[in-house]
């Protein structure tokens, strides 16, 4: 693992760290905010994933998240969207290929040998970061915007146990039902929709929910609504009586403004169950 | 004056603007948060100056000022560093012409048409938002990072009585003894040294000081340390019995997660004096 940077911020260091995948088949690049509390001892872990376009530093230097987890003690993990390289497929599209990893396997071709995302960001990433930094593994939480909101619930649900809380802004909320998401899970997974189930946060909830709370907020004013489909699952945790609050934010778009304004209560929120 | 983007943040809105500028003669973006007070009454400006390279997006999508600012009730702005566009002269240096203005209006050729950035802020986009916008006039501060936190400070001691409070982080503090001033003033003023005092916050420190409190944060780890210079204005401050706060930060380097771990307190700090 390579050292990219290391600043201080709010009393805690802000580092950016690579590494050779062998699940992905390249070199990724993660961020990694590690508050002053880490200095003496382990601490919690909050996930944060990412959307389209983004790289592992998008949210790093714009959802202002440091602040609030300096507060709480917390870490931060920024991973990227999906591998890089010039050895990896590519689409023009902004929705598929590199950026847009949407945390899954891939099986298909071109992307099946690279596009790894799921195994990324649950196994090996995970594995690197408990043995390299003082992290709790017993103390994890999870969140994420968009394609990251998607990846956050399906993670946090397909791995009971791991993670305390699971929250997402403005996430993918039905991709088997929505442009986002059926045009990915194509591509990386074909045509078989069964494979699709386990990557879609509203059949998931109506399946098997998630045991501890969820924190949901999606901008009123979202340019996106339509292919988010937040009322699918707003509809599917209210039918299970699933433990979560879910709140339309008057006047939001989809923005990292949207996100900046609401994570405070995102990662305090994670705070109270991960110190509960 | 055009609207190019409006988004809901913390309550208020951040927008992105553009103008036709008489003082630079080119077209002119710049950054404006509103807290959700404005929506009611006029409320207090504090403008944020960027640093080299940057345009008026940087410190507004990096800085986390607006999370302390809604808090506060102030209005933000963020003006570029400098006039844009293709028949603006440019330097391949990332420290001169465009991104790198200075704050100063220009004298010499080729930069003498546009790079008016003096007048710009301190008459032409105050005329502009003052006018457009509900602000007070008598209420503002001013702060700034780097290149910005020279552009304050020289900005704020020229115009006895316009700002009740200045701050700057890691700012230029003495350009006319540092590589990043003397180039920049010999390119834009030419080689009269006279000329160039008034852009020098430690010559201005000890010719007049500040009718107000000032705040300054430096890194103790900035890597630009030899060209910042913050032990003259130190100096300076102290040889005058400046009312001022000077504070070495242990162990933060000259990069935007400095300037967000420390924006809450600065905020904090204009808000006290705009509200006194």
């Amino acid at each position: 693992m390579k050292t990219v940077s290391e600043s201080r911020a709010f009393g805690g260091v802000q580092g950016v760290y690579s590494h050779a995948s062998e699940v992905t088949g390249c070199e990724m690049t993660f961020g990694l905010f590690l508050p002053e509390q880490a200095e003496s001892e382990p601490v919690p872990l909050l996930w944060y994933l990412s959307g389209l376009t983004c790289t592992h530093e998008n949210a790093m230097v714009k959802s202002g998240a440091q602040a609030w987890a300096a507060q709480h003690g917390l870490a931060l993990v920024f991973p990227d969207t999906s591998p890089r390289g010039e050895g990896v497929a590519n689409d023009d599209a902004f929705d598929l290929g590199q950026g847009a990893g949407f945390y899954v396997n891939a099986t298909e071709k071109p992307w099946a040998p690279h596009f790894r995302m799921w195994d990324y960001v649950t196994e090996e990433l995970p594995h690197l970061l408990f043995s390299a930094f003082p992290l709790e593994e017993e103390r994890q939480g999870i969140t994420g915007h968009s394609m990251g909101g998607h990846g956050a619930l399906t993670i946090a649900m397909s791995f009971p146990g791991r993670f305390r809380s699971v929250s997402a802004l403005a996430p993918i909320a039905h991709p088997s039902a929505s442009d986002w998401g059926r045009k990915q899970f194509t591509a990386y997974l074909g045509g078989d929709e069964a494979k699709w189930a386990g990557h879609d946060a509203t059949l998931l909830m109506r399946k098997r929910g998630f045991d501890g709370p969820i924190l949901i907020d999606q901008g009123a004013s979202d340019q996106f609504l339509d292919l988010l489909k937040p009322e699918a699952l707003a509809e599917a945790m209210a039918a299970r009586r699933q433990n979560a609050i879910f709140r339309m934010q008057k006047g939001y778009d989809h923005s990292y403004f949207f996100v900046s304004s609401f994570m405070e209560e995102h990662v305090a929120f994670h705070a109270a169950a991960l110190y509960d």
